[in-house]
């Protein structure tokens, strides 16, 4: 994996980053790497997260998991980071018979429950806390849904969350496998711990060659900007948010990484989105997206940039046949993974051409090491950038006050954000 | 459908509209409302889009499709508005058998071939231009996949494009059906008129009931900002545009409304997206990104407002069983659409306890007609917003650049766009 951030710099991108600039970010990384290289051997507290899992663990886990061999789908029930992580790995991966649960749309629910079958798909529960609303709603729904179709739900279900609270209490009274969600990780820095493993592991995905992507990225963690691409993301888009950059789109040129950009915006949100703070991730995807947000891009408010991911090798070899028509000669016998580049290629160049800031992020191609290397990046660019803002990257404090309200809602506690819910200001229009 | 703009009003909202400006900007809607209501009814250029189907016209459209009532699948091949239109119906209405081909991305082009009975799918190629690179590729790889399989491709095409360019000169050579693309409406507006229809009338959807919908929305554009719904969002949003609030996520609370999000992306970005103004749009799927996003919307910067969208009747009963355990004693009995009503109030509310503005669309069910006045609210939303811009809302001149550029790669037309790209500024971090 790296990075272009040519495309960041002044005075190709306005704003830009200058020379200068950049020397004083690898001061501060120098520092911030000096006091953050600890915390990650010892696993401290989120920064846990980059710190791969060693062989020992990588074995532990995979006898463990050894029990649902028998089981050729999963179906996680989840939300936020207790289900993105898995998704992203498996949909990345193209790897078919993973089933996500993470809502609670009732013909949505509805729809998805009728299309399993339960009697060869192990249910994935996954909730830290184990009192996570949706997550707990749609698990009994599905365990009444395993019951009516006799089937022996205990054998078919897995939990993970943590050491304590109400669903490892059911777990331990009905005797379910049970996977600890590691104590310091948020859901969000996950997906290359047991907690985003697990449906990889039972479809079949290389964990090894995952890990061993997130070694690679763990290893190329120097203390200078100039030498670990994850760290120059970070600083990059840092210093662009500070410039009034309030937005990245991340722009994949692969349909397998849709699910990845979500991932990342829950990455980038929950992680950066406070003290006033933050960039809004959103996404847009290559090509088709220049035919629908690039026009914005190139002509709206200086307000945002772009991060390209090219993939180098498609493993996918598909030419555009011979053509008649003298109109379309020119696209005779080309390539389509040729095409697909030139397209990043003008776009990244219609961009820079009005000084719309971008960066290109090159992966060899989508394989477990690439994948697993990508994540780690993420994840370690988010935590610089966490650093350099002095913000704390692992806690979601704003997500509480409405779960206080949900919770008093259903509960009839009447606290302050429940009455606050109630008296809501309205003003119609229409009927 | 109506909307509720309370959350955008200040105080509670910050910055937020005033009751003085909600009265100046109802004198503006009435002065524009004046010039556009005579260009809507004329179909003068891309205000088309705001007058539905006639009876007669909707009888000649469904005469036409008739020929095509032995296939049951549909592959729609397009890109944009060619394409999101027609996937934004079937997916919304939950109509199956609708695959799309919008992007180039050689391994999602074999996955997506591979999965087709092309016996019983008609192939739906659109192209406004009828030289889009994307579309014309895929179509002759599509055509090449039909030949090896012994389909007789001809009997299983139809085009819709203008009528001239090289698509249109290929259609009569070979004497295919030929759909008329709409002279004067742009892609992105083209969902409701026979673009977007062509799909969901095979499928078997209600193409009156849609039109209906529209329709009803037709009815209420009316002179005042305090009786029509799509003209006040699309003043509020133009408002707080103008107060630094420079995205828009749109939230429903309905997964089938995921495409629509990206549809909406499209319409808003290259409708305003152009001399420097626009609004970014992005997305989050309730219930499931509040454990994502909304640690960002509460607690980061105040540059972005929420869209919910919220369904009265999910036309779907599913109510959480009895639950032994009593931690989970509360959620006993439940109903899940209940829950999700609760989970939408309780967001809205967290976000107006800290002046972040929000709206809420309300809609009575996803039904054909429901879905056509929604559909025609937006796009009438945003040439309102196109209005009291003073911009043109029917153009999408930037991605020309990029287009040209590419064209000059492809060819070899050495042009200033393909130089451009040629000579990019790299600075590569890694390896």
């Amino acid at each position: 994996m790296r990075i272009d951030i040519g495309n960041s710099m002044d005075p190709v991108s306005s704003p830009g980053l200058t020379p200068e600039l950049m020397d004083s970010l690898d001061s501060k990384i120098r520092h911030i790497h000096d006091l953050i290289a600890p915390k990650i051997n010892n696993r401290d507290f989120g920064y846990a997260a980059l710190n791969p899992l060693n062989p020992e663990e990588l074995k532990n886990f995979q006898d463990f998991m050894d029990q649902f061999s028998n089981f050729s789908n999963v179906l996680t029930i989840g939300i936020g980071g207790s289900a993105l992580g898995s998704a992203t790995l498996s949909r990345t991966l193209g790897l078919p018979g993973h089933m996500v649960l993470d809502n609670i749309d009732p013909s949505h629910i509805s729809t998805t429950l009728s299309a399993i079958d339960f009697k060869n798909t192990l249910v994935n529960i996954v909730s830290l806390s184990g009192r996570t609303i949706e997550t707990i709603s749609n698990f009994f729904l599905v365990r009444d849904f395993m019951k009516k179709q006799n089937i022996d739900w205990e054998s078919n279900t897995l939990v993970t969350t943590s050491s304590s609270g109400p669903l490892y209490e059911l777990s331990k009274k009905h005797n379910l496998p049970l996977l600890p969600f590691p104590e310091n990780i948020p859901g969000r820095f996950s997906v290359l711990s047991p907690v985003g493993l697990a449906p990889f592991a039972i479809l079949g995905g290389s964990i090894e060659e995952l890990i061993k992507g997130a070694r690679s990225g763990f290893n190329s963690l120097s203390g200078s900007l100039y030498d670990s691409p994850a760290y120059a993301f970070g600083a990059v888009t840092t210093e662009l948010s500070n410039m009034g950059i309030s937005a990245n789109s991340v722009m994949p040129y692969s349909e397998n990484l849709e699910t990845f950009t979500e991932w990342f915006a829950q990455l980038w949100s929950e992680s950066l989105g406070k003290n006033s703070l933050g960039q809004i991730p959103t996404r847009a995807m290559g090509a088709t997206d220049q035919h629908s947000q690039l026009q914005l891009y190139r002509a709206g408010k200086r307000n945002l940039m772009v991060t390209f991911i090219d993939i180098l090798d498609h493993q996918t070899s598909l030419s555009i046949p011979s053509i008649e028509s003298s109109d379309f000669n020119y696209l005779s016998n080309i390539r389509i993974d040729s095409l697909l580049k030139k397209e990043l290629q003008t776009t990244e160049a219609s961009l820079a051409d009005v000084g719309c800031p971008s960066v290109r992020i090159e992966l060899e191609k989508i394989s477990p090491f690439h994948i697993g290397e990508l994540l780690h990046g993420c994840m370690a660019s988010c935590i610089l950038s966490a650093e350099l803002q002095e913000i704390n990257g692992f806690d979601q404090p704003a997500v509480e006050w409405g779960k206080r309200a949900l919770n008093g809602m259903l509960t009839g506690d009447q606290g302050i954000e429940s009455q606050a819910t109630q008296s809501k200001n309205q003003y119609w229009i229409g009927e």
